[in-house]
């Protein structure tokens, strides 16, 4: 009963105004499935080169995260090199070499192609397409994530999967060009139209709306002395939001709210120190204090 | 035990994406005082020409709102054009006529001076001072707006000014400026050495933080489907936040947080229309269902 995540294991050089790391672990599915295994079984579709060795593999282990899907093959690994301003919103790309990830097609080990929930990270929408056929059973729900690079330069592809999804994460400026819209309200009833019913917006510093046809929710930030790094900032986010819902295993909207808590708080914990490192070294009681002080910060008596 | 008011009563041009308008009532004190006498009694003192006659007085009649302090004086009013583009939280100012607002020299009438509750709005810092230096019995709380037009070109005067303030409101952009930290806990924490102990961070359709002594609290905006006019949507947020805070009479985190909800609630209708028209049609009932489904938005069961 496992959620299944497809998308990218790679390297990170990180620059920000707190400092620099060479080389540590990053992509989409290292930052979601750290966070989503802390609420729910994952399983994990991605490649990687042989710079991936046992240090790595160790970041995984004793966490119910299953790396079955994980292939390494021969060559490097995805490697993307970043910097950030004062301005943390904005990173900006100073290499990227795909490597092994160039060649990126993924193929089910025959044990996930029946997994009840699905999350497609942010890959060519062809291959996120291609995943939703290879499932052996229509999952209860399949949410994705995409950027302006696919939604400018592979809209087709894009709106073809976006039929097959139940919930979209974007950011606010993905959301507005993939409709055409700057109201969300009115950008939520375009999305609703392409498939999804289910919308979540992110907005980084500011916070996320959830729109769904029960009603939208709100939430802020969590208010932080330091911000280190927003590297993988928004898959750690959906990881917290997306295994919160796989263990509840409902969709109402009382149910994402708190799914919504689960990924904000998971991503306040992501921003506090470079790539995967804070939410490596969580522990539960760090989760749950958190928690409850947003919980009283949002609360109206 | 009124909520005194000092501020601009002005004409404006406006033109949106939706529309435009011209010679609507605007300024700060109008917009002020139009939300906060929903709450609590509100007096004003402000300057207007001759071009202010019996159309715009009746916009205050029937209202708790003491004009008793607004001079009306040889000459035009105060007079703002002003573009928005689709990005609705940046204004493009085309004209402004200061006109008889030039020769503005508060002069609080003698049943003015021991209100407990003092509004100092956007104006000259040194004016600001002056309203403090008249006040014959120090009011409960002073809360205070301000702009980067004088955090730019008059700061001594308003650090001075500051210094005699409890509630400081401002936009992000602002409070950074003002301080020199990117971090909204460190500005906070900056802006408590300046004088203030409440600060509240206006973030336009981000919503808005409070940040106090006994913790801080952050509301998303009421999500709309149509913004037609953001202007004076900043002063409609203070009239409500501090007309409640007014009726209330106190000023712990708990009662805040539902001031803040009121001024969120205020704001949202603000937008609706131009200028102060919704604000000024608005309806006991149109306001409890705001607040209620802004509430449900927020909750986390």
């Amino acid at each position: 009963m496992s959620l299944l995540a497809v998308g990218s294991v790679a390297f990170d050089d990180l620059e920000t105004p707190s400092g620099r790391r060479d080389n540590i672990l990053g992509g989409s599915a290292s930052h979601f499935s750290l966070s989503a295994s802390r609420f729910h079984p994952v399983q994990v579709v991605a490649i990687v080169g042989e710079d991936f060795g046992p240090a790595e593999y160790r970041v995984f282990e004793g966490r119910p995260i299953d790396l079955g899907g994980l292939v390494r093959t021969p060559g490097m690994s995805f490697h993307w090199k970043g910097q950030y301003g004062t301005d943390l919103n904005e990173a900006r790309t100073l290499e990227t070499h795909l490597n092994v990830f160039a060649g990126f097609k993924p193929d089910l080990p025959a044990a996930f192609r029946t997994a009840p929930y699905l999350f497609l990270g942010n890959i060519d929408p062809t291959l996120q397409l291609d995943v939703v056929r290879q499932m052996a059973t229509r999952p209860a729900w399949i949410a994705l994530d995409t950027m302006n690079f696919w939604i400018d330069g592979a809209r087709p592809a894009l709106l073809e999967v976006l039929k097959e999804i139940d919930i979209l994460l974007v950011n606010e400026a993905e959301a507005r060009s993939l409709t055409g819209e700057r109201n969300l309200l009115k950008v939520y009833g375009k999305i609703r139209d392409l498939g999804p019913r289910i919308l979540v917006v992110k907005r980084g510093e500011y916070g996320m709306l959830l729109f769904t046809p029960e009603g939208f929710f709100a939430a802020p930030a969590f208010p932080l002395e330091e911000v280190k790094d927003p590297t993988g900032a928004g898959d750690t986010f959906a990881g917290g939001f997306l295994g919160y819902l796989a263990a509840a295993g409902t969709l109402d909207l009382a149910t994402m709210k708190r799914a919504a808590l689960a990924g904000t708080v998971m991503a306040s914990f992501a921003v506090q120190d470079f790539g995967t490192e804070r939410v490596q070294a969580l522990q539960d009681g760090d989760y749950a204090n958190r928690v409850e002080a947003f919980k009283e910060m949002i609360r109206i008596g």
